[in-house]
């Protein structure tokens, strides 16, 4: 389940570009990547890739860069985990009647690997025989960040209980209580049987599965991708599984897991699974620290420094930074949301925006002019587009580009440049086998990326 | 005096373009224009201006923005305070034997003007009489950052006193002592006969007095400009006029000064001289906080965001941001001095410079190429140059410029574009009546600053 679009990571994470798909520990993946990781190999299938269409080309790519194969499903909005729960156990039971599915948030982080696979296959034991089982987490604090899990009567594998029940996130006097009595913390994973959690989805929630099935049923292939019918999957109630089965079902199981997990649901939750160093500061990119302790301090960009911080959260990137308590960090999610209702583009969109065929940067805004950096992947292939309000130069300062103006192609190289007058119809293609960087300079009364008219497009997007 | 470097406001102020050129209050104006206006017009004569020549540009710009004309002196380095004061009381000498002189420091807020000038009034006339006037400032609090004075013998003027002593800055247990005893703190400007300071400075050190008499002596003009000669200058003591004069001579007098003070020495002292919201904070830039108080959040460039600060700085800059305790603050300047050692270019230079003909900024850097912004004002013509190691592109996005290539004149307007091969010999001037901006894309395999032969300079810098 990889369509979330995680603001709490603010401003790293951003909805053009969602935490699930980015790199934020020491370990050079997203953690969808590292989800694949983890459940890649027998006894694990292929996986089922549920997200929104916007992130199908990060997807795939990530997909490929860590060299695991899998469909990728993709949502036309965002709908809750039922629907995607009861998406992917439709097409688990496609491929086995028998077939067991382990649903996982592609953006937690478990250090463990061995132990989680261990942990996968006591609870698909238990899901096999007709149980959905719960990832249960025990819990290393008093949390309030999460929901908790009363263990009932014990099963016949070691950590496994019969579900008891769900209790919401609780005030921290309350989640003492819960840990003297051994809850577990929800992760929101579950093992179970495709034909037992279609059973419950039956029972519980039936217009979730019957709205998941009609979505599936007129889903089309588009490229690689398996695009889900827009319309069926807009009538799909948007309810989380917990709600729409795991609260009223009396299949339920939970297996205390035996590894570390995080849903780094804050900056605070990335302070806490990264080693720090003697100081207790995590830090990451261009930073210098001057009496600093128990911080995380994070650049994408600039120079960060630090003087006298304690227990402080500092993430800078190209256009925002974020300053925040570490206490407090969880509260960049309404922060976020305020930017919304205030229309900053920060809020929502990275400066560097990234497309089927590779990137695209701002780099300078006037009135009347904007300049980008652009990235085009070898064989990748802008679309045949032309503009009403500006014109464009293009100066190539790395590769070989393949320009088609007014249907002439050129080939312009490094040091080389050409002009496109406003209302030609151009197109933009690396034919090489290394990656072309040109700077884009636009001139014009308008220079809006919405001032396009795309005429032709490889990436079926015109 | 406007020849320091201030390190205490960095990334604000940097040794390209310190704090007494920047505007740092909400008046819009720089210290050192805000000194200006606060000493224009009778009974005062026209300024005579001590900078370091890297300065020149700025600071004749600056008194020309506002109406301000002025004698302006460049110090080829830096040489203290003492032998500044010689020179303006040299050059004060020689346009009457009888000139009192006020020698003011260009980096500090003083809001009341006319308190002001009618305390620098009352000086003068004691300093008529003979003494060496030291403007005093009643403390507010027991500050470590300041020197303090005490006065000796009153004078027939209010507040007016012979000099007792002055004292280092001492520990916040000795400044309570020295608030209770009535100490003033020592502000740094003082008010004076030339004569008398010749004196004084034959008498205390006559070697600073020779070297600036001697770098005077052998001054050229220079454009608008004098240049004291920098062997001369080069052997003058450094020493600030405090040590060479102040503590030795017994003509001093100090007068409790009515005016509100600051030496904007930290990032603190301007959250404590600018006026803040109804929760302590004082915000500039593009800023959004929440549940912040008493900080100073400051942006330049990026959208700053804070959550949950208490008396922190905040201040970002395009390439440097800062974040620290604001009782920590004043340790910018070690943090800036660590990073001068570690050769860190943010550490000295600003990403937009600032050049007579206009300015430049670097927008985009990679391996083999380099994107700049550059505007020249009008009338503003650049070196006639040459490159050994890149080409350039430069594509004009307002106003219209005139390119010299190979001895050949052509005129490039907005949406055109001129391609200058390695090795050519050129040169930009805008002969218009608008600010000329263009995007100048170098592509090579050294774009470094250094990779310049200026054949020709209107501005003497061949």
């Amino acid at each position: 389940m990889a369509g979330g679009a995680g603001t709490r990571l603010w401003p790293v994470s951003r909805d053009s570009m969602p935490k699930q798909f980015i790199t934020l520990l020491d370990d050079g993946l997203s953690t969808f990547q590292a989800t694949l990781l983890r459940v890649a190999g027998a006894p694990f299938g292929k996986p089922i890739v549920i997200t929104n269409h916007e992130f199908r080309f990060v997807a795939a790519e990530q997909m490929q860069a860590v060299g695991v194969a899998g469909e990728i499903v993709l949502e036309p909005e965002r709908r809750d985990s039922a629907a995607a729960v009861a998406v992917g156990a439709l097409l688990a039971r496609g491929q086995s009647r028998d077939a067991v599915a382990v649903a996982l948030a592609a953006d937690h982080v478990i250090m463990d690997a061995a132990r989680f696979r261990a942990d996968c296959l006591t609870a698909a034991e238990l899901a096999a025989g007709g149980l959905i089982m719960t990832l249960g987490i025990v819990p290393t604090a008093p949390s309030t960040a999460y929901g908790y899990i009363e263990a009932g009567e014990s099963l016949d594998r070691p950590g496994a209980s019969r579900l008891a029940r769900f209790v919401e996130k609780p005030d921290v006097e309350t989640a003492q209580g819960y840990l003297d009595r051994g809850f577990l913390w929800n992760s929101g994973n579950f093992v179970f049987s495709a034909a037992t959690m279609i059973e419950e989805l039956t029972q519980f929630s039936p217009e979730v599965l019957a709205g998941a099935g009609a979505a599936l049923d007129a889903a089309k292939a588009d490229l690689d991708f398996l695009r889900l019918d827009p319309t069926a999957f807009a009538a799909v109630t948007r309810i989380s599984i917990d709600y729409a089965v795991m609260e009223k079902t009396r299949k339920a199981g939970v297996l205390a897991a035996g590894f570390d997990w995080s849903d780094i649901g804050s900056w605070d939750s990335i302070h806490e699974v990264i080693d720090k160093d003697n100081r207790g500061n995590v830090i990451h990119g261009s930073v210098v620290a001057m009496d600093s302790a128990n911080s995380l301090l994070r650049s994408d960009d600039m120079l960060v420094t630090a003087i006298g911080l304690r227990d402080m959260v500092v993430v800078a990137t190209r256009d925002a930074v974020l300053v925040a308590a570490r206490s407090e960090a969880a509260k960049v999610k309404t922060l976020v949301e305020q930017m919304k209702k205030e229309g900053r583009p920060e809020a929502t969109e990275h400066l560097r925006m990234y497309r089927p065929w590779g990137w695209y940067q701002r780099i300078d805004l006037g009135a009347r002019f904007q300049v980008k950096h652009i990235m085009v992947k070898p064989g990748g292939k802008l679309s045949l587009q032309k503009h009403f309000h500006r014109s464009e130069h293009w100066i190539v300062v790395r590769g070989t580009a393949e320009v088609t103006l007014d249907g002439t192609v050129s080939h312009i190289h490094e040091n080389e440049s050409i002009y496109l007058p406003i209302g030609c119809t151009h197109r933009l293609a690396n034919p090489g086998r290394i990656e072309l960087e040109l700077i884009e300079v636009q001139v014009g009364s308008y220079t809006g990326e919405d001032d396009i008219v795309r005429l032709e497009d490889v990436y079926a997007r015109a």
